[in-house]
């Protein structure tokens, strides 16, 4: 069960002593074993419980990481590597405690390319960092999970978010990366040309490992020129079928929408009470077009007749930037609406993907699902992929409650994986969704076991996720 | 050096001999030791040699493969898939013998989802086959290697050409692969969903693994609405510097075109003389537009302005699908009319992939490199993607020759990885580029090798292919 998971290991005692004493000898104020500055390394998001680290260290340097891992490979003592701690699934968690690798002092942007549109950088670079180190140059980097990321961290969990229709993944926008290995070597997976086909593909079997595989220490990523034109807009529909009709036919048609949110009538009534907003509380599509004055025109006109033959709409859309932005942050405080719905409970957010053409079945089966179950938990979705979040609200104190959100979180993992889905289509499993990977992939999972075993012998990088033991 | 990497291996003769007996009482017909079916399904393609297995069988289900795989295993006995044979660096070779797995009668498709813009597919299919299947649906797959390629060979050499600037290669269009693994485990590596980060991502391992991996047997493959309009034109440069700044700007301003293919003034010859036309005899670019009938339009205009700030040009084009198909016609006859240059030589064609910044340098060294050596070869090049080939024309009775061609190859090698580039694009590594592949990735070649002794401990899968022994 997907809320019990996050249960302690056996530990290392002597290991963990003898590294946490000669890193404080090597990085000084750059070790910590405070108890304040363990917790806030552990997970803190949602529900599942702080597993914090026995010591935290902030290198500076490529070298500087391999030799935290060596002396913890020599010593068999778990290494976790941590971003900003914006992961959703315990993925910073410690369950046999050890070190923690804190990427912040790793924030540099170390090049910009703007011929061949990439950028190197250090993986404690957040997203937005990055977007404004770009700003004189007219490029950006697009893709946007939500929270200000590090770069490190959403290449790890393999990291989308509102305009992957449009951008991809972090899958798609890493060029390579340099990482360094269980054993302390580091490793280049690419050269920076566009594409390869040298060998096998380490930069994508590195991207999604969540840690586990090796520690992302540099990342070269693509970037995208600043579309000459953005509009956007919000678009009713009568129900949450022609809602998700209406992004079928927009795939379909081609038309290259940057964003195609989908928003729920329960989170449009949160969205509008958490920001004094009158929008229609009913299924509503969030959208974004990306491309020339002509171009982002001419989509908007497409969509708004797609809509208009499913009863959707009117679609009203502009190319006011402060508009926009009302509107884009109603969709990104989302989240943080939904909260609002019930603040003294806890948020879980789940993350089922399915081919588009299972969307509108899939939520609607959730849709009743939560309210036989008598749960408050609103849904949003990145509906261009197929790929939804319900925020369910469970009041720790109330086991019952907790009951009857297990049972939600597990009859939505087995629908989106009998609908040919995903238990998760951008938060990563972690420790969170384990028990259900082998639903979902069967002896796959057998494979990536493999795969550990030979680079992670000791089983020392972030050990107790994504492969059940 | 290439020209010499395609030694003979160790034979295990009795277990070849035992499984081609068991394997013939179970085929029958479909199990074929005679000289002509083996030399077939050797290498046949440009300059390596042949080395061709011991029997090839016809397997029509996944379950055949399986078996087929379990019985090498159990006589450490080498299996090579084969699909048609048109990959170009010895990938179907057999340097120590074995059973090469034909695929061409697991030639179904086995699914076309029309809202999901995907179909699932048997390995066999080739990429125009699958067109002609989706011709009625308004959909096709865009990928175009040129040859008319199996699409499981494609996933397995992670091919793409001259439309990937637009739809990417086969690693960003495969979304599921079945594979038979080297224990005859048959493996799913992903659902249908659009994205996933359901642990590590074996669909981007298995694509582009050319076969030491796994067996793939199955596809999941996205597919692409047929675009409203196509246009397509040819724009002559002052110099290839020129041609290749027009590339570049047209990707910074992100003009969304769907193949812009440089040809350098020795192979504009070479196409004129071939098909008897009077293209102008100076670098060119090839150039095709997807999109609404106001966008193809918008994107050429945009072209031509690019160009002629460039001083090339003038830039016709047109929509006359008679016009475009004269002009792709000599770009896709390009390796024959450059064949056509030296009937009686050996073509061997490079794979270099650099930074697209780095593009013009590096193909005039190349240029410059072709003259020091006294070499004919002309060049093409997938410019978006910053790939490009020569294909090089060697008279294997004329040992300076091959020397020279040695040189050739050694030298732009080392010029693409000291560009940050890549020995390959798109080619595969096979027999031919294993020299190089340390020189290029370093220590990730061990992680490539500990991948490969995980998951093929017996090394029966395609031995002797991307990694040196």
């Amino acid at each position: 069960m997907a809320l019990k998971d996050a249960v302690a290991a056996a530990r290392n005692e002597d290991g963990i002593a003898a590294v946490v004493a000669e890193l404080k000898q090597r990085f000084a104020d750059r070790l910590q074993t405070g108890q304040a500055f363990r917790e806030q390394h552990g997970h803190t998001t949602t529900y599942l419980p702080t597993q914090a680290p026995d010591a935290v260290v902030w290198p500076e340097t490529t070298e500087e990481v391999s030799a935290i891992v060596k002396l913890c490979a020599a010593n068999r003592v778990p290494v976790i590597p941590f971003g900003v701690g914006s992961s959703l699934e315990g993925q910073v968690n410690a369950p046999a405690g050890g070190i923690t690798i804190n990427t912040s002092r790793m924030n540099k942007v170390l090049s910009v390319d703007s011929d061949d549109l990439d950028c190197t950088i250090q993986p404690g670079v957040t997203r937005e960092d990055l977007n404004v180190h770009l700003r004189d140059t007219g490029l950006f980097f697009p893709i946007d999970p939500g929270a200000n990321a590090s770069l490190g961290g959403m290449a790890a969990t393999r990291a989308s978010g509102t305009n992957a229709v449009r951008y991809g993944t972090m899958r798609d926008n890493v060029l390579a990366l340099e990482v360094v290995m269980a054993d302390g070597t580091i490793v280049q997976t690419a050269k920076r040309a566009k594409k390869t086909s040298a060998g096998y593909d380490l930069t994508r079997l590195m991207v999604g490992s969540e840690g586990t595989l090796g520690i992302i220490t540099k990342l070269t990523l693509k970037l995208f020129g600043i579309p000459q034109a953005i509009s956007g807009g919000i678009c009713t529909f009568p129900s949450l079928d022609a809602a998700c009709r209406a992004v079928i036919s927009t795939v379909q048609m081609g038309i290259p929408v940057a964003r195609i949110e989908l928003v729920n009538a329960l989170q449009m009534q949160a969205i509008n009470r958490y920001n004094k907003t009158d929008y229609p509380e009913q299924p509503c599509l969030f959208l974004e077009f990306h491309g020339s004055d002509a171009g982002v025109a001419e989509q908007a006109e497409l969509f708004g007749e797609i809509a208009a033959d499913l009863d959707g709409g009117p679609f009203h859309w502009t190319k006011v930037a402060e508009e926009r932005a009302k509107l884009w942050k109603a969709r990104h405080q989302a989240y943080h609406a939904a909260e609002a719905l019930a603040p003294h409970k806890k948020a879980l957010s789940t993350d089922a993907c399915v081919p588009i053409s299972r969307l509108a079945d899939c939520i609607a089966e959730t849709e009743q699902d939560i309210d036989e179950l008598g749960l408050v938990a609103p849904i949003v979705g990145h509906a261009g992929d197929g790929n939804f979040h319900t925020l369910v609200l469970i009041d720790m104190d109330d086991p019952d409650e907790i009951a009857r959100a297990e049972t939600f979180i597990e009859r939505l993992a087995r629908r989106a994986i009998a609908m040919d889905g995903t238990i998760t289509g951008e938060h990563g499993i972690g420790q969170g969704k384990m028990a259900y990977l082998r639903e979902e992939l069967g002896p796959a999972v057998d494979v990536m076991r493999a795969v550990k075993t030979a680079l992670d012998p000791l089983n020392i990088l972030n050990p107790g996720k994504i492969l059940p033991a």
